[in-house]
């Protein structure tokens, strides 16, 4: 791979936000609003033009991300460090650089990832918390989780999922295939890491608005197989606010060598 | 007790906070900018008379708190919901009122508290967090997690914390009685609990700035004993900054029935 300045070298970074302040990650009308155009101003001080990035997955307003992974082109030659403390030193605290590395150009941060995974944190308690209220979504009785968990078991492969898709999606097909939804508790905090090849529009949060109905009785294990044969949104629970909802990050093959921090995570 | 409005009922309620955006729990000239200034403005609508508040220890600028415990005298009778709930109402989602109880006038917030418990966050990255970094003390290198827990079993008992209060610490007597101090490690997050009869101004974190001199193995264990035995805040590590601190609560007879949230921490 050259390294002069006037050919083009693709470089991969991961990024952590805290999504509270801002209208997702896709730039907008006003890009300053967005974590994209946060970091496209960064990223474009630190190589002097314009720099413009695609990600492995957009995330809506108020999601996080523990490992957003993006790629960009650029025809300058930088330090990898100059990208990471630079680009942190234009960023507004609740967006990080994690890491970056020069990529192979057939390396595409959306394309080439072959699964993401997402995490929803759940805080079952009587009140809301000072601490916690904007890094999970606060329920207020108790749930049943051992439902959830026989429940979330009538989603796994591929389907045909209608049932949970926001009606804006524009994915050509309703098709996914989901590998995992791991179901934990720990005291008043119960986490649900769901993995799937993609995900359609809202399709999370939809997944957990209807999980909470399980978990409330409102709703049993077969109506969840009702709901996923019927392919229509309006049989599924309602779309959970985004306030719980973490991007986890995308996988790879392991021959691109990207940096993968899900194990590290608490 | 009586309940009649011509006399006063003492109320005792239990309150978590971010402490990111608050000069401290004491109220000051601007007791907006206050955790205890929010408060009493908050209570105060609930009551339609001025609430003084009294609580269990004060914390500084920026410190969390899991459960701090007040108290207060009103005349008027209200339902336990309305100071909680209303309360709530009033006040800003950083700072939630948990539970609220009354309680005999014997109950002192601050006098009867028999302990109090600090945890102190860190987290162990080469870079810095955008979902951590207000929650915890970003360290970016590596520490000796043993050797600190060593250390920590010098402090334990009563001794001369000279060494560990800050200059402008006001109270009579530098003794104080550390009861326990419980280190745990989960991937890159850190604890560090300690319980004490009660805190030195900076106290936990002078100790805690002691520490990670000894976690980076700059000083070392023989080096506490003599920090101690030298009653000297000059010898001691840096005050360590108040983002990772948290006041989990204080401790009081099993008689006033105050609820204990800390066996719910995560």
């Amino acid at each position: 791979m050259t390294k002069f300045n006037n050919a083009s070298s693709r470089i991969a970074i991961g990024i952590e936000y805290e999504g509270t302040h801002f209208k997702g990650f896709q730039k907008q009308k006003k890009p300053n609003q967005t974590i994209q155009g946060k970091l496209e101003k960064a990223l474009s001080k630190i190589a002097d033009e314009k720099i413009n990035t695609i990600c492995s997955g957009r995330t809506d307003t108020g999601v996080h991300a523990y490992s957003q992974v993006i790629h960009f082109d650029t025809s300058k030659t930088r330090e990898l460090e100059a990208w990471i403390k630079g680009g942190n030193s234009f960023l507004p605290k609740d967006i990080r650089i994690l890491w970056a590395k020069e990529v192979d150009k057939e390396f595409h941060a959306r394309f080439s990832a072959h699964s993401r995974t997402y995490r929803y944190l759940l805080r079952i308690s009587k009140l809301p918390s000072a601490l916690w209220d904007e890094r999970s979504l606060w329920i207020s009785e108790d749930l049943d989780i051992n439902a959830i968990r026989r429940s979330s078991k009538l989603l796994i492969g591929e389907h045909d999922f209608s049932s949970f898709r926001s009606s804006a999606c524009q994915s050509k097909t309703p098709f996914r295939n989901v590998k995992s939804i791991v179901i934990k508790k720990n005291k008043e905090l119960v986490s649900i890491e769901i993995t799937a090849n993609a995900f359609l529009q809202n399709m999370v949060r939809i997944i957990v608005g209807t999980f909470l109905l399980v978990g409330k009785k409102e709703i049993f294990h077969s109506d969840i197989k009702a709901i996923l044969e019927g392919k229509n949104r309006n049989l599924a629970g309602k779309t959970a606010s985004p306030s719980g909802l973490y991007f986890v990050g995308p996988s790879y093959k392991k021959k691109f060598m990207i940096p993968d921090i899900s194990n590290t995570l608490t």
